[in-house]
C-alpha cells in the first residue's frame, strides 16, 4: 500500500479522494473480493465489506480504519487499521462461518488535510453530517468532495452505519506518540480519546521604535504573551490529566527595531474528563488578561476555535482487548488517545475499543520517518482478530 | 516638499534616487540657488549648497540632513533638518556676511529603506564607504545605486566632506520617539546617538503532536523562548541606560495541535555606554542556553546581526544648543537619540550637535500620523540657526 502514492524519499500522500487514494481504495476492495466480500458504498463513498454470518439478523462486528494521509505521510496511520481488517477477514473466511456477519470498513477522509473537515467519511456514516453538505467541502483549488466522489463513481446507496448499527467497532491503529516505545510495551489498550480545545488568543500593545522608547513607556505585547505561555505551562502542571500546548506564538510586525503591536498565540487543550477540560478553557482567560494587564497590553481576542468532548470508549470492550494483552503476559497499559480517530465517532453508535501499536522514532507520525516493527503491528492486529473472535460468536 | 511624492492618504513616499526624491532634491536645490548659493555635488550625490563667508579660509559651519523616507512615511522625518537649513541660509543671506562659510547638506539614502544600507550618502562623505563600493548596490529590482544616481545627473566632483572637514555640523531633527511629549518639552538637545547590537537567536527542541506527547516528554522550544524573553526585560531593567526589545518572536511550524520544533527571536539592545552594551551583549548567550535548557531544548544559533558603537556628540556643541534652550526658559534636556542619524558619522569628522524636536501622536514616525506642531518644528530650526550664527563668527 505504501506504494500507491509513494515518493522516492518514502514519503506517502494519499490526500482524500485524489487518484492515489482511490487507487489504493480499489486495490483493499479487491482484496476483500478475493476473500469473498460482498463490497457496498455508502453515500460519502466509505467502503464496507462484508464476510457474512450464519445468522444474518445479528449485527455485525465491524473493523476499520482510514486509507487517505496527509501529505508527505508515513505508511501506517490509519493505512495499520485497514490492512489488519482485511488479514482478520482473510484468516476467518478461511475457517466455517461465525453466527454474526464480520465487516470492514475503510473510511473516507480521516485526515482532513485536503477539504478541511476531519472524520469527514465517519462524520456521515454516523449521522453527524449530512451527505448533501459534505458534498459541497471544497479543497484549495475548488474541486468539492461530491465532484471528486461522482468523478471516481464512489457515492452508493448503503444507508448510512447509524441506522444499522453494528455489534461492535475495533480499530487497530499506531500510537503516534513516544509513550509506548518510552514504557517498552508493543501495544496497549485504549480507553478513549481526550476532549480538545484550541483557543486563539490576540494581545495588542504599542508598536514603538525600539531605539526612541524608553522601556517604562512600552506596551509589549510579545512581553504578555511570554509571560502567558509560563502561566499555562503552569496551568497543566497543576491540574492532573490536562496537557496544553502552545503550537503558535507570533509577534507583529516582527521586526528586529519595533517593540511589537500585536502578538497571537494559540492554546490546545486536552484532557480525558470533561470536568478537567472545561475548568482549564474558564482559566485561559483571566490568565491571558492578567498576563496582559502586567504589561499595559489588552486580550483583544480570545477566541475557541475548536473543541470536541473526551469520548471514553465501551469498557466492556476495552477491557476484552486488556485481557488478550495480559493473556500473553505482556503488561497491559490503558492509554487515552490524544488524537482523533473515526472509532471516537463509533463510539456514539455501536460498542467501540482501539488497540494502539507502538511507534518507533519517539512515535513520530504525519511524516515520512513514521516507522512500527512489523512484529508489533502484526501483535496489534492478530489482538484485534481475537476480540473479534469473541464478538462474533456473540 | 510633503506634495512630492505623496500619496492621497497623506503619507509620503520618496524612496532614495527614486524620481520623487530627485525631484524633491531639484526642489531643494532651486531654493537654495534663489538665496544665492553655490551648488555642489560629491560622488554619491550628496547635495552641499555654500553661502561664502568673508574669510574662505576658514572651514564652514554645515547644517543638513536628508529628503529620502522609507514607504508611506510622514512629513518631518529628515525634511525638517533640510528645509530648516535652507530658512537659516535665507535668513542669513538677507543680512552681512559672517567670517565663515555657512553651508546646507542633502545627504543621498539616509534610510537605506531601497537600497539596504543606512546613512549611505553620509557614510560615503565621512570617508567610511568607497564610492565605488555603494555604486554596486542594488534594490529588489536590481537597479543600482551607480546607474539611479547617472540616470538623474547626481554625482559630481565636489571632494567628500572628510577631506575639508566643517567647522562643525549641526542637524534639527523630529524626535521619534515619545519623551518630549510625555515631558511637556518643545525641544531638547541630543548628546549622541546610543549603540545598538541585534542578535538572532534561535532555539530547538522537538517537535511533536499535541494530542500523544505527554506533557514530561517534551522538548518546547515555545516555552524556553517565552521564559528567554521575561529574562531579557529583567536584563534591561537589571542594567541602568539599557534597553532591550524583542521585536520577532516566533514558533514552527506555528501549527495549533503541533509542539513547535523551533522557535527563534530577535534581540535589540541599545545603550548610551558601550561597556554596558558590550555587557548586555554578553549575558544574551547564557540566559538563551540557561532558558533552553530548563525545557530540554538547545540554542543552535546566537548571531550578531548588527553593532554599532555609541558615539557621543562634541559637549561643548551640545551645550551651546543647551544654553540657547535654556536662555528662552524651557528646562534644559539632554536626550540620547535611539534611531540613527547622520549626524552620528559627521561627529567623526567635526563638532556635531543635534536639536530633537517634539512628535505628536506619541512620537510616532515612518508613518502618514509622523507629526509636529509647526511652532515646535520653527523653534528647534531657531535654536540650530543661532548656534549656527555663534559658530561662524569663532
Amino acid at each position: 500500500m505504501a506504494e500507491v502514492g509513494g515518493s522516492p524519499g518514502g514519503g506517502v500522500t494519499r490526500l482524500a479522494l485524489t487518484e492515489a487514494d482511490v487507487r489504493g481504495r480499489r486495490l483493499v476492495e479487491s482484496w476483500l473480493a478475493e476473500i469473498g466480500c460482498e463490497i457496498t458504498h455508502d453515500a460519502i463513498g466509505n467502503t464496507f465489506a462484508e464476510l457474512p454470518g450464519t445468522e444474518p439478523r445479528l449485527a455485525p462486528v465491524l473493523l476499520g480504519s482510514h486509507l487517505d494521509t496527509v501529505a508527505e505521510a508515513g505508511r501506517f496511520d490509519g493505512c495499520l487499521g485497514v490492512l489488519g481488517a482485511v488479514e482478520v477477514l482473510r484468516a476467518v473466511a478461511a475457517g466455517p462461518r461465525p453466527p454474526r456477519t464480520l465487516a470492514a470498513a475503510v473510511f473516507t477522509d480521516e485526515e482532513g488535510a485536503r477539504f478541511g473537515r476531519d472524520l469527514l467519511g465517519s462524520s456521515v456514516a454516523c449521522g453527524l453530517l449530512d451527505p448533501a453538505q459534505a458534498y459541497g467541502l471544497a479543497d484549495a483549488d475548488g474541486s468539492t468532495v461530491g465532484t471528486e466522489l461522482r468523478t471516481h463513481g464512489l457515492p452508493g446507496t448503503a444507508p448510512v452505519l447509524a441506522d444499522r448499527p453494528p455489534h461492535a467497532y475495533l480499530e487497530t491503529h499506531i500510537e503516534q506518540g513516544p509513550v509506548l516505545l518510552r514504557a517498552g510495551l508493543p501495544v496497549a489498550a485504549v480507553a478513549g480519546v481526550v476532549g480538545t480545545s484550541w483557543t486563539r488568543i490576540a494581545l495588542a500593545g504599542a508598536a514603538a521604535h525600539a531605539g526612541a522608547t524608553p522601556m517604562e513607556l512600552r506596551r509589549d505585547p510579545g512581553l504578555a504573551m511570554a509571560a502567558l505561555r509560563l502561566r499555562l505551562h503552569e496551568l497543566a502542571g497543576e491540574r492532573p490529566g490536562l496537557t496544553c500546548a502552545v503550537g503558535e506564538m507570533r509577534t507583529h510586525p516582527g521586526l528586529v527595531n519595533v517593540v511589537p503591536g500585536t502578538a497571537g498565540l494559540s492554546v490546545d487543550l486536552r484532557a480525558a474528563e470533561e470536568a478537567v477540560l472545561a475548568e482549564a478553557e474558564e482559566a485561559v482567560r483571566p490568565l491571558a488578561e492578567e498576563a496582559a494587564a502586567t504589561y499595559g497590553c489588552a486580550v483583544t481576542g480570545c477566541e475557541r476555535t475548536s473543541r470536541t468532548a473526551p469520548v471514553a470508549f465501551h469498557p466492556a470492550t476495552v477491557e476484552r482487548v486488556a485481557d488478550r494483552i495480559g493473556a500473553r503476559g505482556i503488561p497491559v497499559r490503558r492509554l487515552w488517545s490524544g488524537a482523533g480517530h473515526d472509532a471516537q465517532l463509533l463510539a456514539g453508535i455501536c460498542p467501540t475499543a482501539m488497540v494502539f501499536v507502538r511507534g518507533q522514532r519517539d512515535g513520530v507520525s504525519h511524516s515520512p520517518r513514521e516507522w512500527s516493527l512489523p512484529e508489533d503491528c502484526a501483535l496489534g492486529v492478530q489482538l484485534m482478530a481475537e476480540v473479534a473472535a469473541e464478538l462474533v460468536t456473540q
